[in-house]
């Protein structure tokens, strides 16, 4: 946890922004696999960690803004438990440490929620992700589960996100211990894989990196030599002379702070002539997208124009034709890159997108754009502040369902060369991706710096094997 | 998954042990970390898959007894999933794969369990352990959640319960199969740890062993010089000279099936002359019970036997006294073990346990013991039948607080030598564990078998370091 009065100081804060009423921020139950007692690894809820810093389930924060008064509602172990699990901290202690003087039984929770709802008063509480929680806040504030899931208080949302997008220096340490970890792991695995290995073989070597030097992943990795399919969690691949590696993968800090990195490697030691040419066109998108990072900047148009880089790469190449800027302002761009540029990253690695992208990337006069392909995946599109930490990650993907249908469409044959693509329909993708933190004069790389020229990749690659 | 007439013929014999009404088996959904998106390692419903094999998200299996068939309700992926997911197997395929000709999309799920309702006939549910499909569940039958957590069918419960405790022989194989790789995973640690060394790196490779060779744990590993603290998955410590580490661990094959096997071993090379002798008194315990593993006896039995066994080791070395057999009457024992010698194993690792104890482990006539101390951990009591699958893993241990707290209340002191005790409440604890199946005349080990013996134990030890 760090010191007790950075918690103090948040909840002052929210209770500031908020104004009135009783914020409820539940922690996270225990989350059953295959029946209640087996549980996955324990992870706290954000938002719970960040105004109150106690890694254990079944806690709830609470926070009387009107009175002025909050504290902990949870049980201390048994003497039956501690015979089972040995003695610990009490929660008394650990609430101590957040400057959390009041811990009050869990039998006396739904008397709280009811003596507040008796005098009408306003209760915030953030939208439930978790079936558990669904369930305790629909018992406690007798609505449905529908109701629940839409009853979020938008107010609490907003006072969250305000506070939470800008990370204290106390975080950037945090973050900066996330992403060096992460990008060691990068390294490593750039240090050992090689033909015949398989993805499992290194996806299972992540995870013990992650395991065994801080809390284990950010987010379930991505390890594959089909680079181009972006939602993949499948390792049952061999990697074989002439592919690519793509390696999305972060680790999670002991305080749960995450990183987020990618790198795409040949499985051989260098680069083919295509794979550079490709790495290259990407890699000048990437450098592109950073140079823009500082506030006052949308992120959406650093998004454009990452997007500008990338087409003018891919014209020069001989696969997109035409005015770039019409291009991309049409959208044809986004047969090759479908996804956005970046997120916000904190504690969680899209961070609080539990609390709405909207709120979390996007303003009341820059609503998302939930339509349009190459958009509605963009997390990220309002202006930066300083205090900001993000991802910049443009790729570079050859989806062969995506091209057989643009092709038998003939969408953007404007823009597109689809007799040359069609030699590349299996190229499979690139992507590259480092986080940022924002400055109030620009920006600056969160970590140790991970390998990212084709040289110093291949200078890695060549003690490999 | 296995050929499909397996499934064809488990759902018959379902059909035919339920007798009537409709049968729903959800699947599970993802399950989220901290936020939707972000979810842990898909973990399939065990029921789910022992009747239909698919180990997908999102899927339910209903059983239609009186109109004899049975369909799958999900839904395929989208051309927008299949270009972030690239191109699967489609759910019909995977249906057909497991001898289900129909699949209905999730959208008709209402109206079928409506129609049944209308109709007034029997639906059959068992009892949900996630918040998610408690909440499906709650939606579709128009119940509360209490009901819906209280009005699972009993009927389907004994049904499956019944079915899924023998053990067919293409599940031995996956369940030998579980256990030699746990077996192997067990080994590798002896063969690395050291003093110095972390628990916690050596769980992080117990993790990748796992993942890397199966389809990861099939539940958290206990890896502690701690032994005594029973839940235990703090992975905080440094081995120590003169410690000895508690590995309680086993893997899940691809197919679901459950390893669990635990061993204890020395930090050093050679366990001191102390732990030997506790070695030995709980050596003897786990083989007296595996001596009496057979048809026609009851597991509760095996238990009181194994305890015996204990007592009379503690009683020689000093530690208790008086008439055994009284003594383990009484639960004097309990003081050192206060679980149960062992569990049913399958697709979980605790077979079953989320349909219920009572049900899986003992009998209308055999109820299970809720109050007594060392009874109420006893996971199984009943006769053992020929393809039961279950572990044998008495343990000894000294809990501090339990032993201050006995000691201060004189309890059992006709019994327990308390005076001598006191020199060994740090001595910490000694599992040993392997999993059996009971056969027609007897039992046979699964797995390839793991060093136990202390010579043995310590002959892989003196390669560690």
């Amino acid at each position: 946890m760090f010191q007790k009065s950075i918690y103090k100081d948040r909840r002052s804060v929210l209770k500031s922004n908020v104004g009135s009423g009783l914020i409820i921020l539940l922690g996270n139950e225990e989350s059953p696999m295959n029946f209640k007692d087996n549980t996955y690894h324990f992870r706290q809820d954000s938002t719970f960690l960040y105004y109150f810093g106690i890694n254990d389930p079944n806690l709830v924060g609470i926070i009387d803004v009107d009175a002025n008064n909050e504290f902990i509602v949870g049980d201390e172990l048994s003497i039956d438990a501690i015979v089972w699990m040995g003695r610990q901290t009490t929660l008394k202690e650990k609430s101590a440490a957040a400057a959390i003087d009041v811990v009050l039984p869990s039998k006396d929770f739904s008397s709280i929620i009811s003596n507040a709802l008796d005098a009408k008063r306003k209760i915030h509480f953030l939208p439930p992700y978790r079936g558990e929680n669904k369930i305790k806040l629909s018992g406690l504030l007798g609505k449905s589960i529908i109701e629940v899931e839409n009853g979020a208080s938008v107010d609490l949302i907003k006072a969250v996100v305000k506070q939470r997008s800008h990370k204290a220096p106390e975080e950037v340490a945090e973050l900066d211990k996330a992403v060096t970890l992460s990008a060691e792991m990068h390294k490593m695995v750039m240090q050992f894989a090689k033909p015949g290995m398989s993805e499992n073989a290194i996806a299972a070597a992540i995870q013990e990196y992650a395991l065994n030097h801080a809390n284990g992943l950010s987010y379930p990795a991505i390890l594959t030599v089909n680079g181009h399919i972006l939602h993949n969690h499948y390792h049952g691949n061999t990697l074989k002379s002439g592919q690519m590696v793509l390696n999305d993968s972060g680790v999670e800090t002991k305080m749960g702070y995450a990183g987020d990195l990618t790198r795409t490697f040949p499985v051989d030691k260098k680069f083919t002539s295509l794979q550079r040419e490709m790495y290259e066109i990407i890699l000048n998108a990437h450098k592109h997208a950073i140079s823009l990072l500082s506030p006052a900047v949308r992120y959406l148009d650093i998004h454009f124009e990452s997007c500008k880089m990338l087409a003018t790469g891919l014209k020069e190449f001989g696969l997109m034709k035409g005015n770039v800027d019409d291009a991309v302002a049409a959208g044809a761009h986004a047969l090759f890159f479908q996804c956005g540029t970046g997120h916000m990253m904190g504690l969680d690695v899209h961070d609080m997108e539990d609390l709405g992208e909207q709120y979390v990337g996007y303003t009341e006069t820059l609503k998302k754009n939930t339509d349009t392909f190459g958009l509605k995946s963009l997390r990220l599109g309002k202006q930066l502040e300083p205090g900001f930490v993000l991802t910049v990650e443009p790729g570079l993907y050859f989806i062969p369902e995506l091209i057989e249908m643009w092709s038998a469409k003939g969408m953007f044959k404007e823009f597109i060369n689809y007799d040359k693509l069609e030699k590349l329909r299996d190229f499979s993708g690139i992507r590259i991706e480092d986080n940022f933190l924002i400055t109030e004069n620009g920006y600056q790389l969160l970590g140790k710096p991970l390998e990212i020229e084709i040289e110093d990749v291949e200078a890695i690659r060549a003690t490999a094997y």
